[in-house]
């Protein structure tokens, strides 16, 4: 069974069946839309819930790690007691309370300076912070490879990438400062620096100075995306890029989907006020606020149990799953792998080509998901030998035979 | 005390207090983004609460109606039974059986070959719409007045606007063909025919066909919002423009903000395949996925109560409430008003003014909250005698003893 026939199958329809008739007009698509493709991890996600198919392809936290019991207890009283409140329209700039309750949680990794909005998952943190800075024709740069969703939302805005060499110690500060050179209209840097998705490195405390230095320098924003940063399974990584910012020269983005739960949809910005004040206009027109209810869950949450604790649970949880994808590459696997400290992901490389493509579509088809590293790439010609695999998602026996497969296909 | 004072006093800080010190770089924002400013009404909304202030307003359900009890029962079902998937990432088109519910209460006002897809309230419907159809300059007609929600986000996109002349039987159609014939890169109209936002008229169905007729010929799409159809109080409206589209002309927004729940954010829009599929692709870029616990919520509360019934009671309470605001409004104001058939909102005319705006801040002095008509005019520069009285927040009290108060400052 080829991908196409799954996603043939499988995508859904939903009652009624879309027909491109012959009386239908021609519909003139927007610039950026016109050829913009959904994300193939989006679309591979429709796969992975198939009978018999090992996905190592997501990027979801583990069911076993959301706090079902103690949100359903909250749920439940929270629309007993106030329902007027929950059910009805809140400001833009999120449900105050839970606004306070994050910036006291990010008082450690933000400076004092900075105003925080609650958004409807960090994806939107991302593309807010574009549209608020850039205009169609500008520049973003990026590591080589990033996280998709950023680079697609980028891409819907007619924002131009660039990607930056990376190493194990994170952006490579002269490819940086070359591109900062050469580059025509470089608004943005967009970085994961912690547990990056998807090669799972950590940039340096010394490579996030100079990082920062560079891009205050150039007068180019910072974009600083954490979603990962609370999931280390060895040490605590660095301080993030946003606590040395005196400047104002960083964005950065959190969410709760990896230590909440990413079906509640709920992230944060914290940046400086004159920033957040436009993200706050432009989300307006786009959603209005994030829906209330999961809000004012996470708050109470955040208020009546020891996230600490749950987050120190998750911690334990994904290093085991690590510890064991790690085990099986090196025990089946003929690649070379990058063991991550943190995050969701393991990168591996395959030794022998240029293109992970092939290995990715004969993986499909003894039926093991991965995302072949290609993807995630800003240039969409380019190819790379890597692949990405999830440990988060997986049982300990789809590891260990999902793992075997691909090695067998070595 | 003035609304600058009160907007002083309440804009929460949230823990964090923002500061432009002397150090901060300067920021280029985005050109639309630039000098877009937040909406008046979404400001003014932070007003509404403060003791003391009778708000005609907002645009908010009564909670009366919110199913607070029935959501509470069924939210902490669905948490004990299935966590796992309502707390998981979900696909970006929408919960499945959700979008198999809406297909199957839209089959009487939308065409069988569409299609239809989950947002994050009708508000993203309108902007991913916009999004994917419309560059930068282009030009989408409108109602004027119209939803500031929409011409708001229609504007953080760049997008001209050109308000076309209504009257009581909705947009007049030579209006609309010379706009059409004139104006350069027209590729959208958008309007909201039934219980129109904020007049409070609702489009013949001659009229419909007629706007339709043009928008076809003239190979413009039809936005068409439709957030009130539910909302009547004497006659059920005229078929919805979308359910005399056989040639994919016609964009439809629905919502259940106020046959539900506005703080779950929940909308969807019906629309050819083809802008079905472009909608997603954006929407991934946005926010991945509308929250999905919401989303199942809603999901259970259709197939578990009876939704019809419910939307009675709604009508019957709005009724209720628009009757006593027109009897207010003919016994203490000297204005003209339209009474509205349904929807949430009274417009009110002056009568020896050309611009509300004076009245506007009088009211407010005198802590009686509405909007005044100038920020739904699609040109910023323009006045309008015109007025907006919101009936759905306020007790009955607050209707009687309001309504007197502006009929004294008249």
């Amino acid at each position: 069974m080829t991908l196409a026939n799954i996603l043939i199958d499988i995508i859904p329809h939903c009652g009624i069946i879309p027909q491109k008739g012959d009386n239908v007009v021609s519909y003139n698509f927007s610039a950026p839309m016109a050829n913009l493709k959904p994300s193939a991890i989006r679309e591979l996600f429709k796969v992975t819930g198939l009978p018999g198919v090992i996905s190592f392809a997501a990027g979801n936290p583990s069911p076993e790690t959301f706090p079902g019991k103690e949100l359903g207890e909250l749920a439940a009283r929270i629309l007993a007691e106030r329902a007027d409140i929950v059910l009805q329209y809140g400001i833009t700039e999120g449900y105050a309370p839970l606004r306070e309750a994050v910036a006291e949680r990010l008082r450690n990794i933000v400076r004092e300076t900075d105003m925080t909005v609650i958004v409807s998952g960090g994806q939107q943190g991302i593309e807010l912070t574009a549209r608020v800075l850039c205009d169609p024709g500008d520049t973003v740069l990026c590591e080589s490879p990033s996280f998709i969703g950023a680079l697609n939302s980028f891409r819907s805005h007619s924002i131009n990438l660039i990607g930056i060499e990376t190493d194990s110690a994170g952006i490579i500060p002269e490819s940086l400062e070359n591109a900062l050179k050469s580059a025509a209209n470089v608004r943005m840097l967009y970085t994961i620096p912690t547990f990056q998705n998807p090669k799972g490195v950590t940039m340096t405390l010394e490579r996030r100075k100079k990082i920062l230095e560079l891009c205050k320098n150039y007068n180019v924003i910072l974009l600083e995306d954490n979603p990962y940063g609370d999931l280390y399974y060895d040490n605590a990584p660095p301080d993030t890029i946003k606590s040395l910012d005196d400047t104002g020269t960083v964005v950065y983005v959190g969410s709760f989907s990896k230590t909440i739960s990413p079906g509640l949809r709920l992230g944060y910005v914290a940046a400086n006020a004159s920033i957040v004040e436009k993200i706050v206009v432009a989300k307006q027109g786009e959603d209005v606020h994030t829906a209330l209810f999961p809000q004012v869950l996470a708050h109470e949450y955040l208020t009546n149990y020891d996230f600490d604790a749950h987050i120190a649970e998750c911690r334990s949880v994904y290093r085991r799953k690590r510890d064991l994808m790690v085990s099986a590459c090196e025990k089946y696997l003929g690649a070379d792998i990058i063991v991550p400290g943190g995050g969701l992901f393991l990168w591996g490389s395959l030794r022998d080509t240029d293109d992970s493509m092939p290995f990715y579509r004969r993986a499909l088809e003894r039926k093991v998901a991965l995302v072949a590293g290609g993807v995630f790439l800003p240039d969409t010609e380019a190819v790379t030998p890597g692949f990405r695999l999830n440990f988060s998602m997986p049982s300990d026996e789809q590891i260990e035979k999902g793992i075997k497969i691909l090695g067998e296909l070595l």
